[in-house]
This record gives structure tokens, C-alpha cells and sequence, in this order.
């Protein structure tokens, strides 16, 4: 195990109607002046628009609002948002949605507080950040975990680099998790969301740092917990506590807590992101398809950690003999459980041929050298997983 | 599962060498002067005291030490920290120790900052903590957890009452967990040390709440990784892998994480509390001995739970029509544990006889009325139990 720092102060609000007190809990801060940011029309549809602006007029709080943001959240957005903080000394940000909302939020935190420009901390890893717009959220999707995490995640359109930052200094002063708000996402948004989900776990559960047992039986928990409750989410959507057991998932399986003390892998996110980043892809729907394919050209660096993951959180039995027939099983339930969500498993599923896997391949590698940690990979490994992935 | 809040801000710095950052750690806060906090002469014979000092010292910090905290911590020695705060104007409090060191500075750290008697506030839990002293730890018991929870337990030596408190108020700043400082721990101490991590974990296993299988999942997890390594820690006490996952598990096992969404049932712990305030027995020891006694008592309140704790974390088949064999299996396999590390799990073994019984019990519902949630008990189930333990 190597020596870590766990540090996670976003005060999570889980439960039925607590957004109803979103305006009490921003008061809490002192606050003067709100941005209200948001994505599509959702939220007005679905009548929780109303709800949170009615609970922060209640409590006297002014704001300005900022919706538009799209999945695969973008930089122009975020560098409105930044002009919009600046102009009327906004104090505290709200992000109202899912994972995109919460990242676009989370930039335009830190670019409100620096005289830079916001994307050079996305290329430059090695920047300091020392101030930030305190943030709070309401979730609608679970998925990204971005609800605690250090994490944002921004896509520059003008050249198409969608690349990601970590830091402390915007995790949410508080997150409101209501799994009713999830009542309405399609069933298709619900799977993507548990894949990506599933994917942070899988991330986190291939390192190569030994002596870590019980993060990865907390981890083999928490994917357990989302493979039976996603598929029991797409069969009865309307059900609280299958809603309410993804959404904590998702939550923890961001927040920093079970990656403690090891280093994760990254390379199917990475490797993800660039085909979210030139197709338009939802994130979920790409890692369904890299996933796998990953998982089939590394697993010979480990295979029994593998093997592991294949008798503890799928079922298999461990057969001393056959090793390399339980790895390929695992792979092929974990592929016919995307299936059964109604995700893609392979490139031709959506669209996508072989024409760009080297540009894909060289753009993931900028300011990276390889990527991944359960094997480092370059350039031609990672046109060989979107081989696989055909 | 039930709406829930969970919030936690302990920053924790795990690993080799941490102690010796101490004074950094502090330093951060502004402090000008630190209560150095302890219990016996241990920290000093084993090198840790001037490590820590070095460290203080280093970093121009000035401090008073308040040493002779003892296992099971006393009312006494929390107001002589009180007055030696008020009257130094100490601003920071660092706790070097065990659970016990730790439960004293959190009292003191209540109890400082206010002018009603500390003891009114275990006594009437219903009192509102507005302000606390800041705590930070170097722990070297892994055990209570109470490096970064919201409890604190202190025993009043003029009537022998046990009572705890809760409040997010004193979640010490930074906790500094070092698996290194619990090589030199005896046996018996590690055993117990794991005997209480256990229990935190049955407390919290033991809900009457439904659908809050991932935390069952989370909780398992951690009680398996606690019953591998505990055995191991008894034969290999300076292994450092072993050591780290019990720390980690500790803490994690009373952090609030695994309480979320559920109410957790604490009636072993607090009829235990009764037999260590009367009998100066180690909280653990103690536990070893009521936790059987309790499950034998009330299984039948919810007998598929125990079985799923029986498959899941002791390997036990399930068998259809073997319920009730398979949970006294299970009870068997835990007092076999418990023994093998050395603990009693009979009263007899730490000549406790039945004169008291009555009298425990009548003092452990005091200002409760029953305890426990998993089965509510009354005076006569207490007894009853305690007489299951003789």
C-alpha cells in the first residue's frame, strides 16, 4: 500500500426533498450573488427548475443564470460563465444536472478566481490553483461522481482536446442526492450513467500496487451493488431504493475514498475520451466499447487479478486449470451485461470506423508520453484496443 | 433506505514517516499554541514523543503537554485539559495516542470553549455544541475509530457512568495514521484494538432498515478484510501491509461512511460499556465477551440477516433448510476467532460473576429508556444477555 492523503469535505444531502432546501443550505455560506447554471430544458420540464428557484427566493438569494450546457460540457460555455462571475461578483455557484453541468461549474470556479487563462490549467497539469467560486449541486444523473470529486472535465471545441483537471479547492461545499430526481432519465442516459460508474471502479480496481485488499473488496462491493441495480433500474425505473443505491455508488466511486493508498489504471478513460471528443459519443456508451477491449489486450499483465474480479463480483468459479477460459467469460458476461442495458459493445454498433485511430491514438497521447498504469500504453497499443473494439 | 446526511472533513495523511510532518500539518492553521495531549509513558519509550516535539519545535510552535491519559479516559483529566486551555489560551489541541488520548481532547476541546459543565453534555444529549478547540491526532491504536469521528466516550470516576456524545464539531483537522507506530503494540491489545473495529462494524450491520444492501455489501468488505488481517497481525506484528489494513479499516469502520441511509443497532456496545466502567475491563475484551451473548439473543429477530452474514463474510454455505444451524455455526465461528487472538468471550475468564447484573443493567438505561434498535431491549433482555455471556 503507498502512503496517501484521503481529504473529501463536500457535505453530501441524500434523500427525498431536500432540494426543496437548496436556498437554506446556500444560505448557510453567507452567500450574495448566484450563478444558477444548468443544462438543456430538462430541469423546467420536469418542474425542478421551479422548485430550487422558489427555495432560493424563500431564502432571499439573488442570482443570474447560466443554462446551455450540453453533455461533453464545452469551453465557450465555460468561458461565459467565467465573464458572468467576473461582471457581477457572483459568490457561490449552483450546478443543477448531471456530471456536465457539475464539471463546466467546477472551470468556471477556478477561472472566475485567476487573472489566466482557464485552458492552459488543462494542458498544463503542473498549475496551481489557489482560489476558487465555492460550489453546491443538485444532482439529476448519477454518474460522473463529479458531485465530490476533484474532478472537471472540459472538451475545447476549437481543436476537439477534451482533457480533465484535479483539485480539492472545487470539490462542492454540498451535494443534494435525490434519487427521485433520476425517476425520468431515459433508460438509455441510466445505463450510460452505470457504465461510467462501473468504469471508475474498474479504474481504480486495475493497479498494479500490492497489498490493497480491502479497497478492492470495497470496490467489488460497489460493483456488485451497480450491476445488479442497473439492470433493476432499467426495468422499473420509478424505484427509489434502486435509484438510491446507484446514485450513493456513484457518488463513492468518484470521491476519492477507494482509490486510497494505490493508483489507478486510466487508460480506457483516455482512450474513451477521445472518441467522445471527435464523434460526439456519450462518454458511458464509448467505455461500454473500449472496456472491453482493453480488458481483452492487458490482461495477461495480471491475469489473476482478473481472475479475482471474475470469482468475487462475477460468479465465476475459480478453476486452477482454467484460467485464461475464466478471464474470457468474464469479459463476455461484462459484455452481454452492457448488451442487456442496451449499450454498444463495438465501434461498428455506432457508427465509427477505422479511418481516425491514429489520430485518436497521437491526440490522447499529448502531454501524456503513455497512458494507463496496469500496462503502459503507446500509440500503437491504443490503435490495437480500437482494433479489438471493431 | 433513509435520507441521510454524510459529511466528513478529516484530512487523512496515511502512511510511513507522517509523524514527523506534524508540525507542518499544524502550522497550516495559524496556531499559536498547541495542548500536547497523551496518555502514558509509551510514546516516550518508543521514540514518538520527540519525533513529535522535534517536529513542533522545527516548525516554532509552542506548546503545553498534558500527559496520564488512561485506557477508558476519565472526567477528571478532561476539565484539568479545560482549564489548562482556557487559562493558556491554547488554540490548537494534538492528541498523540489511542482512541482514549483521542476521546480526552475532544472532550476538552467541547469543554473549552464553553461555560456550562463538560459532563451536562453527555448527560443531556440534546445540548447543542456551538464551538470546539481544533484537534489534530497521530494515532497508534488502531481501534476506536475516533480519529475522524463524531464520538467521543468518557467515564465519570465519582458514579462509574460511561456515556459518549456526538457532533461533527470536534472531527479532528488532519488525523496522521502511521501503520509503523502499531508494530510495537502487545498482542492482546492489537486483538482488542480488532475486537472493536468488529463491533463497529456489527453495530452498523445490524439495521432493521431495508434496501441498504450496497453499505451491507461496504460493511462486509471491511469485516472480512478485519478478521483476515487481525489473525495475521497476532503472527506478524511488524508486517506493515498487515498493520495498514487494520488502520484503514478502523477508521473507515467509524467515519459515518458505513452508517449511511441505516440506523445501526450499539446495544452490545453499550451493555459493554457498563461491564469496562465498573470492572476496568478493555473495551474490546468486553466485546468479545457481549457480542456473542447478544447475537444468541436476538437472531431471531431477523434470522435471514445473519445468515447472509454468515455466507458472506464467514463462508457458509447456505443451506435451505439449516437456518438455524447456520447462524450458531456463524456465532461458533466468531468465538473461535475471538479466542484464537487470544480474547475472552465468557465472563467467568475475566471473573466477572452475577452480582452485578441487575445493577448494569439498570445504570445502561439510564437516560435511554431501552437500548439497541435491532431488538429494543429492557432491563430484563440485558440481564438476560449477561447471563448468556456468563
Amino acid at each position: 500500500m503507498l502512503n496517501f492523503q484521503f481529504y473529501n469535505p463536500a457535505r453530501i444531502i441524500f434523500g427525498r426533498g431536500e432540494e426543496e432546501n437548496v436556498g437554506k443550505y446556500i444560505a448557510d455560506y453567507g452567500v450574495k450573488k448566484v450563478l444558477l447554471h444548468y443544462g438543456k430544458n430538462s430541469i423546467k420540464k420536469t418542474g425542478l427548475y421551479d422548485r430550487i428557484v422558489k427555495s432560493l427566493e424563500e431564502n432571499n438569494i439573488e442570482f443570474i443564470e447560466l443554462g446551455g450546457v450540453c453533455p461533453n460540457p464545452v469551453l465557450s460555455l465555460v468561458r461565459k460563465g467565467i465573464e458572468i462571475c467576473v461582471n457581477e461578483n457572483v459568490d457561490f455557484i449552483l450546478a443543477v444536472g448531471g456530471g456536465s453541468v457539475i464539471d463546466s461549474a467546477k472551470a468556471i470556479s477556478v477561472g472566475a478566481k485567476t487573472d489566466e487563462d482557464i485552458w492552459e490549467f488543462f494542458m498544463d497539469k503542473k498549475k496551481v490553483i489557489y482560489e476558487t467560486v465555492p460550489i453546491g449541486t443538485v444532482l439529476t444523473i448519477a454518474a460522473t461522481g463529479s458531485e465530490s470529486s476533484t474532478s472537471t472535465v472540459i472538451t475545447n471545441e476549437e481543436n476537439l482536446f477534451k482533457r480533465s483537471i484535479s483539485s480539492s479547492k472545487y470539490i462542492p461545499k454540498f451535494s443534494i442526492l435525490n434519487p427521485e430526481l433520476t425517476f425520468t432519465l431515459p433508460a438509455y442516459q441510466t445505463a450510460c450513467g452505470c457504465s461510467d460508474i462501473l468504469s471508475h471502479l474498474f479504474e481504480r480496481y486495475f493497479t498494479q500496487i500490492e497489498n490493497v485488499d480491502f479497497t478492492d473488496r470495497l470496490l467489488e462491493a460497489a460493483m456488485k451493488t451497480i450491476i445488479i441495480n442497473a439492470s433493476a433500474a432499467i426495468e422499473k425505473p420509478k424505484d427509489y431504493n434502486v435509484r438510491a443505491e446507484i446514485m450513493w455508488v456513484g457518488t463513492l466511486a468518484h470521491n476519492g475514498l477507494l482509490n486510497t493508498g494505490r493508483i489507478g489504471d486510466w487508460a480506457s478513460h483516455h482512450i474513451e475520451h477521445e472518441l467522445s471528443a471527435l464523434y460526439n459519443l456519450t462518454h458511458g456508451a464509448g467505455l461500454s466499447i473500449v472496456t472491453p477491449a482493453w480488458m481483452k489486450y492487458v490482461y495477461k499483465e495480471n491475469p489473476d487479478k482478473f481472475i479475482q474480479l471474475a470469482h468475487r463480483v462475477f460468479d465465476i468459479d475459480f478453476a486452477y486449470n482454467e484460467k485464461e477460459k475464466t478471464i474470457v467469460s468474464m469479459i463476455e458476461k461484462l459484455e452481454s451485461w452492457y448488451k442487456s442495458l442496451g449499450l454498444p459493445t463495438r465501434l461498428c454498433e455506432v457508427g465509427i470506423d477505422d479511418s481516425r485511430f491514429s489520430e485518436m491514438a497521437e491526440k490522447c497521447l499529448v502531454a501524456r508520453g503513455l497512458t494507463g498504469n496496469f500496462k503502459k500504453l503507446n500509440k500503437d497499443d491504443i490503435c490495437n484496443i480500437y482494433k479489438l473494439a471493431l
